[in-house]
């Protein structure tokens, strides 16, 4: 999407430099500012670091990373290690593994001075899937959100939490891409941003819906629950890391307790998600989705800007106070409304999910 | 409770020096300071501005503020101008109101030079009685941390919201009052802390719970509901700034949230209030309590310690992001186990509040 008057990705190749380029989301929102890769350690530092952060988007750039491993060592033994680095980087969400399995499952068989090319082909097929893909997810979501606007004859209030925007992925995003098409289409809408503690990705969404003019107010994780009871939301978009076959939704840690007052007061609740995040393989998320706990830091030190707009940081918490920083949460089936996904709304159950998806179709998406 | 070696209240009067002394607890926890008011005024702005905080303790505060006022001016419109000024400071929680109208109830009648004194001694009669009320709200808690640790015989995880410690109050805490009596028998008690944005309130309970040795973890607000759906939360008690009398709790933003997630995990849900917190005129909360809107900055500023541990804040969000800062949220009785009063524990449902509150006592309550 836009950056000022320039159309931006998230990521971006340059296989004839041997480099990756990345908007580093560890400056936002306060700076906008690009870096690039040549090695895949580098790449594995990014995701781990979260400069590119997004189920989607570390997807792909895991899967680019695998280009950039080759360019140094097109081995056996280069192929696995870089795979295994990649794989070791963020453990919860489904499409950095899926990324990586299918990046490898094409160089199977392949001999060694070809994989290169070859990797970097499959990186930039699954960057441009990912954009079909989440703009798709728009053209279906953008038709709930024209029904309520219908319906209540008045800006339609959307609440989300964390950021499943378009730098969350490479381009759209997943929530934000109904959001998106729906401002394109004139239709009114406000979006209640969540702050999404400790890492503050709602700042990122404001950033973005900022940027493209969409009505926009930030509230505390806390707020959700009085705003739907209040009547002041209207639907729930969030994005998934993971989602079971029976349609439990893993993603970041609070979109549970959004998912419990949503359903209390009857507000619609959608996950927004593309085909690779559906885990075929996974029915019961909170029993077999390993749920990542993150650094402690990362609750005691805040991040901002200081008084004369520099970079800077805060502790709120002295080193010695003891923190849990589970990163994420699981959401069960039954909380959903349902799922937006590429191919349309659907119910979020194991029967209606495995109906739409024949298993040919699965193992396809899961591995091509 | 004990700072360091000493015993301190949280609030304390001189009367001969017509002077209020108080723990300035927007330094807290970086800094232990106490000031001093010796105007309305300075009560006023003291409440305003969360130096006291706490629905107990601001009752108390104004209570003080009224005596310090009559020093300058005993005449009944000075008397009136300080319960308006006071009153005005804060519009949530039920104990400003009741404190305040309590004193000038005394003072009805009374003739000017002789209600300074009386407002003292009444301010004091509020303040220890503050004391002895969460101290019985522990003797009822602590039971009920009794009962899971000889059922569960391991260390009884319980979650709070916000700060309802002792700070909170003159002494004891509502919250905290079972967690240190359940501390001080050696009943093993480990207590999640919710961090409580925007203000950050979680960090003066860990601050407290550290001075006392009680273990603890700080955890996001977004945590709460992974852990109860992982059964790692045994009981939730939270404060309250105002309860109707059918039992609707309200309280700290977000509260709603760990109401729902406890009820939707079967975990015990508490609210631990003194009766002065009860609203006998209010049935329905959620109809009748004003919720208060507090500044955007409390949500765009973060204040803590910079690197070299001197104070300091960062902006996370810039100035011209929309926000909204709704500051309490009420928890329908439904979702409550029960209250803990002075009185002991009881459901929270009307038939049973009125049955163990006649008329006339409850008349009392609210009006000495």
């Amino acid at each position: 999407m836009k950056v000022g008057d320039t159309h931006f990705r998230s990521l971006w190749a340059d296989p004839a430099k041997s480099r990756v380029h990345f908007i580093d989301q560890t400056r936002l929102p306060f700076a906008f500012e690009t870096r690039s890769a040549t090695r895949v350690e580098e790449v594995a530092e990014a995701i781990r670091v979260m400069r590119v952060r997004g189920a989607p988007l570390i997807g792909v750039a895991a899967a680019f990373g695998v280009a950039l491993a080759l360019e140094h060592d097109n081995s056996d033994a280069g192929l696995k290690r870089a795979v295994t680095t990649l794989k070791a980087t963020r453990p919860t969400a489904v499409n950095l593994a899926w990324a990586l399995d299918r990046v490898e499952a094409k160089l199977t068989g392949v001999l060694p001075h070809k994989r290169t090319e070859l990797a970097w082909a499959e990186a930039q097929a699954i960057a441009d899937e990912d954009v079909a893909l989440n703009e798709a997810i728009g053209t279906h979501g953008v038709k709930l959100i024209e029904a309520l606007y219908l319906r209540l004859k008045r800006p339609v209030n959307v609440l989300t939490h964390c950021n499943a925007g378009w730098i969350a992925t490479v381009d759209w995003g997943t929530v934000t891409s109904p959001l998106y098409k729906a401002h394109e289409a004139r239709i009114p809408v406000h979006v209640w941003v969540d702050e999404t503690r400790p890492r503050n990705q709602g700042l990122l969404t404001a950033w973005e819906l900022a940027s493209h003019g969409v009505p926009h107010t930030l509230v505390t994780d806390n707020a959700g629950g009085h705003l739907m009871q209040r009547g002041q939301v209207d639907l729930v978009l969030v994005g998934a890391d993971r989602v079971s076959r029976r349609g439990d939704v893993c993603n970041k840690i609070g979109t549970y307790l959004k998912a419990l007052a949503a359903h209390a007061n009857g507000v619609p609740f959608y996950a927004c998600v593309p085909t690779p995040t559906i885990d075929w393989k996974v029915t019961d998320a909170l029993a077999e989705i390993p749920i990542e706990e993150r650094p402690a830091d990362e609750v005691r030190i805040v991040r901002g800007l200081d008084l004369q707009g520099l970079p800077s940081q805060v502790a709120i918490a002295s080193a010695n106070t003891p923190v849990a920083n589970p990163a994420f949460d699981v959401t069960p089936a039954e909380l959903l409304t349902g799922l937006v996904t590429e191919r349309g709304v659907f119910k979020a159950n194991e029967r209606d999910l495995l109906a739409l998806w024949p298993k040919s179709q699965r193992d396809q998406a899961y591995l091509t």
